[in-house]
């Protein structure tokens, strides 16, 4: 497996996979009608980074950087990683996860934030526990589960580095 | 007071208080080297809705509201709110956290929340508090605050409304 920075080749073989995860309304808070054009804007244009993982060329998956806030929050930073469904298992996203953690530090970041951890997605959950991230917060009711209705998010952090650089 | 939708000239007026806030860089995250029109965009122009806080015409404050996230996650509403140095301790940020109330109810959501509110922002977290808003979560060191460096923040949250509209 490679993982290298997203072309838009990259994003067009990849947007079957995304439109499948934002319209199954499971784990991202991203519009599920949400077009191609748009899509691209978000996941490969207003974050700082980009990243496609790749095998004999076939997309495993996907992920962005970016700050998680402005100015005195700017040393926080967000990621968000899809993996295309027929790769899953293969440990795609911890590896996707763990040059995303390499990146951030690379970049200068103290931490790694995510803001929207569906409760349900128990896959997602008990890996991010197991690379170091930890629950910092509960949304009640944060999330529009598309099969099982309001269910919580969890923040979930992880610091990376212990002084700004 | 009254409390209207934001026009350009409120804006223009509002400016040197906004202006003065994100260089304190002591309650927002924003980019303190940010310019008007970027400012404006960010205030007005992005958020669903920007209200101002009047007085004999002199204005007090301002607050936006937005959707905290996209999709699943736009049943949960964002506010900022910035009064200005002049008109503190006179109940304008309780007035206009009441009336974005209202108007969140109104426009269908089911709760706010607010991302990241500096740990050392005590009247702010007290005022919150006492309109209901509960801390769920504190983000270690998320804040570079000016005159104390890495501070913790809070996540604070409120439920509106029970259900789905």
């Amino acid at each position: 497996m490679e993982i290298t920075a997203i072309t838009a080749d990259d994003f067009r073989r990849f947007w079957p996979t995304f439109k499948a995860v934002v319209e199954a309304q499971e784990t991202y808070a991203f519009d599920p009608d949400i077009g191609y054009e748009d899509a691209y804007t978000l996941w490969c244009e207003l974050p700082q980074f980009t990243f496609v993982a790749k095998e004999n060329g076939k997309i495993l998956g996907s992920y962005f950087l970016k700050p998680n806030a402005a100015g005195p929050g700017n040393h926080v930073c967000n990621c968000g990683y899809i993996v295309a469904p027929e790769a899953r298992g293969k440990g795609v996203a911890r590896a996707m996860c763990r040059h995303s953690q390499d990146q951030a530090i690379e970049a200068g970041y103290l931490a790694m934030q995510f803001n929207a951890v569906v409760s349900t997605n128990e896959t997602a959950i008990k890996l991010w526990q197991s690379l170091g991230y930890e629950i910092i917060g509960t949304v009640p009711n944060g999330y529009r589960h598309k099969r099982l209705g309001l269910v919580d998010t969890y923040i979930m952090h992880k610091q990376l580095r212990r002084q700004v650089p």
